[in-house]
């Protein structure tokens, strides 16, 4: 078989996979969601510009932090003179993931939660935890610790998501994000993984194709399972 | 082979496929970007919130009209009391698509254009025309005309993508929007197709997760070719 029949034979069955699941792993965004440090002035807000009382269709503005809901952070939003969200391609955030359940751990994840997980180059992981079982903002949420930030550093894996509004909290300095922004480790925050099962899946974190800024709000989702 | 078995074949091999890839077809969201009819008060705003000149971190707060760039229309966009955005599950917009070469046409697609075209029930087709070839709004942006929306309604597409930031113009009391979100069939604009051959993908829309609107801005990508 040549390479090109390969290809085709494998995009077939991605396209026409009948038991594909299809997980969302995004945060709803609207009024009144949870937001970091539940600062009022954080909140979404969508603008009604017109509706059928006053025209002839329904249009909206949506006001929204770049850090709201599900997202991807850019280097820049840690690192002075960092790279910007548009530096980030689709390559990079689409593939390979795997979902570790950590929710046993309460408070703190570092480099012991982390080992015997074999984690491997090049994966994304994805941080279940108590996170995912609230609604609500707490400054008592499930965070990486520096020392895990190192270990990912160590094995290299391609991106990590947690299911926190952030990745880490208590550390001046915020030095989880520096080490993994980095070190070329992206960082997705905000995820919903409450009904997604431990294991290997197909990952889509899609953030909106912005220019310039720190970060992008994003929809994600898992397919497998 | 037990149908658990087959699963997990087939999503190893959506995980793993080499060969993959991934065609980014959202438009650049930035200031001076296309907007509908060129309305300076459609453009979108990304504000600096804080950066390094005034704080440890770099954020931002993005305001938006929910039909900027690639976007994805509810029925409540043009249809009186229609379900809004959070109505559209992942699931609606992420399978099998087909590009349809239409870059011949000029101004209008109707029923002539399309019959010929084989179009399948339940499948997404995504019209690449003249529309990729421009980053300018134009009032003579190529659109579905009213009697190509009720042809797909007869052949029961799924939903159809347009790289115009309309799928219409120049219809009084929008007959394509409504033959289309009146018949359940999903409308996506404001995508870039230039660079992707006409063919079958896999692909994935993906809207912010927003609720109580009309539409949502997306990230949309297809995998294959």
């Amino acid at each position: 078989m040549v390479a090109g029949e390969r290809s085709e034979r494998r995009r077939a069955e991605v396209v026409t996979g009948g038991a594909m699941k299809v997980y969302d792993i995004s945060m709803t965004v609207r009024p009144g969601m949870q937001v970091w440090g539940n600062v009022p002035k954080k909140q979404p807000e969508l603008v009604n510009l017109h509706n059928y009382s006053n025209a002839e269709n329904y249009e909206s503005r949506i006001l929204m932090d770049a850090h709201t809901g599900t997202h991807l952070d850019a280097p820049l939003h840690m690192l002075e003179g960092g790279a910007k969200i548009e530096t980030i391609p689709l390559t990079e955030t689409v593939g390979n993931a795997r979902v570790l359940d950590l929710i046993g751990v309460r408070g703190e994840i570092g480099r012991a939660e982390l080992e015997g997980l074999a984690l491997q180059a090049g994966e994304w992981i994805l941080l279940k935890t108590q996170n995912s079982f609230t609604e609500s903002f707490g400054w008592d949420f499930v965070f990486l610790r520096e020392d895990g930030a190192h270990y990912l550093v160590e094995r290299g894996v391609k991106g990590v998501g947690t299911d926190g509004l952030g990745i880490e909290r208590s550390q001046p300095g915020f030095p989880t994000h520096k080490a993994l922004l980095g070190n070329g480790i992206h960082i997705v925050e905000g995820l919903r993984l409450a009904d997604v099962p431990a294991g290997n899946y197909f990952m889509v974190v899609a953030p909106l194709k912005l220019e310039g800024i720190e970060a992008a709000p994003a929809r994600a989702l898992l397919i497998g399972g």
